[in-house]
């Protein structure tokens, strides 16, 4: 069986907050009350147990480390924040374009978020969110004396399936990759899918409690504590596909210009 | 809460099998026991409620399709299911193909499945999981008097993240999306973000209690009746990007070749 809940109780979060501290309180005091009647409640008025992990909107880490940048224009913001531009297409609402970010992740917002924060400004994403997460988790297990596992998540899209979907964009003391290689089947033949990414799957698990309109940006999963392990476990970073693996590390328009700018050049040289 | 657990008891799935008679029958026989103790019981020993959503790995659909079919190699089931050649790689392990199978859908196998089938024979996906899971729910929801939702799914990779999630292929009786446009975020602006693909979350959260080498194909998620509505809601289908508007319909390296020998082509011509 796995639960999933938003924390509430959680304070908005400022600039130079202990984020590890707030949401220990929030887990303390729901804990404390015995109230098990609230929806973000902590089932049976229970402390954080082991194996636990907790899955943290990126929004709040960034407001708590002072990620906000002063940015008249979201798109100013995104072309700072942008390492590579993959892919752009424009359309009657404009140009949406595809870039990766200085974390390699490739998506359509390069990490800027202008959605709840004060007019003018906007939110980078952590500089390392594997390290955020591993300084959470820490704080975490010592206060409450459990070994816990921390995901910090963004909401990206995928290339070939509309909508967004949450993923870890950091991760400490979680395995981010179930390692089902060299297991079998049934029949005794290899798996041949073998490497099921369970810390997207658990973000994704986490945003059907947090939901992104009802500013609950703090979830804990209960029921797979055997992902649960050391604060040095890989992080998200490596689920990044290296550059070397991808094959759709430019969009095809893009790509298929480059080709033949390429071929023209070759013939005028 | 979010509750997910798998649904334990559910046998063998024959050809030919009523597989919404099976899970029911599997469901019933645990609701009847009262037995709580198994990680794969509903809780309480309850049946299934208004609003649960019943998630069914598409392998044992395709067995109770009968979407067996001969082949020695896995490799020309996968050439027989391709619709498009999206992209290729070939590395010391032998070649990696992304195609597009029939239903849409980009991935490495085309919905091909070599584990856990008899030797010799492969299984492909069913031919209208939307269809196949309209069926299932119809079926469930006039055994146990319930709104009930069903989602198939399949374990997909992903263009720039390493390893593999579940992924929504079929589904009735749940809104695949969670629309949140036209919402706004606390200072009252547009949320830009605003189309979650919650079908694919779910079935991620699904696939966290399945997993791969444990025999629990089906899964129920408790907690988000509010996603259940009628049986006749867009399906798994309408996730699937539309071409025109998909910027990686082929690969960089394919589409940078294409353009390449388009340009070679106008010269010679």
């Amino acid at each position: 069986m796995l639960q999933v809940w938003a924390l509430s109780g959680l304070p908005e979060v400022d600039a130079g907050a202990n984020l590890a501290a707030l949401i220990g309180d929030a887990i303390g005091a729901v804990a404390g009350s015995g109230d098990v009647s609230g929806s973000g409640s902590i089932p049976d008025g229970e402390s954080l147990e082991n194996g636990d992990i907790v899955v943290i909107t990126s929004k709040i880490v960034s407001k708590a480390e002072g990620r906000f940048v002063v940015a008249a224009d979201r798109e100013d913001a995104i072309t700072a924040e942008t390492v590579r531009l993959v892919a752009w297409r424009t359309g009657p609402a404009g140009t949406t374009r595809i870039v990766e970010n200085k974390l390699g992740i490739v998506s359509a917002a390069a990490g800027v978020d202008a959605s709840n924060t004060p007019e003018g400004t906007i939110l980078l994403l952590p500089v390392d969110p594997d390290a955020s997460a591993r300084a959470i988790a820490q704080q975490l297990r010592e206060r409450f004396g459990v070994e816990v596992g921390v995901l910090i998540t963004d909401t990206l899209g995928r290339a070939w399936r509309d909508g967004q979907t949450d993923h870890a964009i950091g991760a400490a003391g979680v395995h981010v990759f179930e390692d089902l290689r060299g297991q079998t089947d049934a029949e005794g033949r290899p798996l041949v899918v073998t490497k099921p990414c369970v810390a997207d799957e658990i973000a994704a698990a986490a945003e059907l409690v947090k939901g992104k309109a009802s500013g609950l940006p703090v979830a804990i999963v209960r029921g797979r504590s055997d992902l649960v392990g050391p604060l040095d476990l890989p992080g998200a970073r490596s689920i990044v596909r290296p550059a070397e693996l991808d094959m759709f590390r430019r969009g095809a328009d893009e790509a298929y210009a480059d080709g033949y700018a390429a071929a023209v050049a070759e013939r005028d040289s």
